[in-house]
């Protein structure tokens, strides 16, 4: 009972949220921390798949990859862009095969998914659904305090994903924060 | 060395093909048995996943008892059909997800997996790329000396592509069977 009381209550104080933006060849992850209305970057970059080999040994690989992250940071949730349009079928089967792989890896762990719109995630991070890809890219490093913008557009993609989750988690933390705290122990 | 020998005897004389046809609701499966150039139906059914659940839960159950199926009848192959078309991109999204887990959990394995076209599967079933889906379906019955036709559509389909693996292979071990057989031991 205590160690359930204890994880409620840091749960309530801090969230960690990871971005997936999967692709054929490279898929890109953000991990994003909100704690006290603030968010930060855990970690960020590219799981690179050599090409060439057949798919299943590439999806063996991004599942790996993704198996060790979620282990190593343990998110609340997992947020992914949705990819409904844009893309001819091939393609759409392509992703749609590296993003099942991604969904799976977190309902292994028990990580609930959740899936934002383009329109969606550029609103939560700029304010305007109607933002040019660079602006968010830009404003994703500055909410996040990062030195710089992530070299690889994937990487961008994800952190942004994760922002816009952790965007929407915020007001319902703030609520939590206001909550009387239980006593541990 | 033994092992490896007595393994390779068998592998010539006998091949075991996964089929799979992913679906978003459900996943059909088809094994099949290849053994002196005759054909035999050893499993098939459908991976049926309650709807309204998260896609991440639904995924997670195919992979369990795709790698269940896997383990039990340790095929050499699995085969799917190619979907890379008459889908819209949405759909295709969500069938590329279901064939992503299928793919993986091959892939996990180091079964190596193998893409056919619905032409390519009538062809090698009916000798006809142009055969109806129900003469598929009878000719994939009478070629596995099934008592009747499987009841779903996703395990004929998947029965369907496994035996077009089957009768690719068949020639290959055709002639692997003419060559002097090592002794065991």
């Amino acid at each position: 009972m205590e160690g359930i009381r204890a994880r409620t209550q840091n749960q309530l104080r801090m969230m960690v949220v990871m971005g997936i933006d999967p692709g054929v060849a490279s898929t890109g992850f953000g991990v994003v921390r909100l704690a006290g209305g603030k968010m930060s970057a855990l970690d960020g970059g590219v799981i690179e798949v050599a090409g060439g080999q057949p798919a299943e040994h590439r999806l063996a690989r991004i599942h790996e990859a993704l198996a060790e992250l979620l282990t190593g940071h343990d998110p609340a949730a997992v947020a992914l862009e949705d990819v409904y349009f844009g893309k001819n079928v091939r393609s759409a089967i392509s992703v749609g095969q590296a993003r099942g792989v991604a969904l799976l890896t977190a309902g292994q762990r028990g990580v609930p998914c959740f899936d934002y719109t383009p329109q969606e995630v550029k609103m939560a991070v700029c304010g305007s659904g109607a933002a040019a890809k660079d602006q968010v890219q830009r404003m994703v490093a500055t909410l996040l305090g990062l030195p710089q913008l992530p070299a690889s557009d994937h990487a961008a993609d994800a952190l942004a994903v994760a922002v816009c989750h952790a965007a929407h988690a915020r007001p319902a933390q703030a609520l939590a924060a206001q909550e009387p705290e239980v006593p541990v122990g």
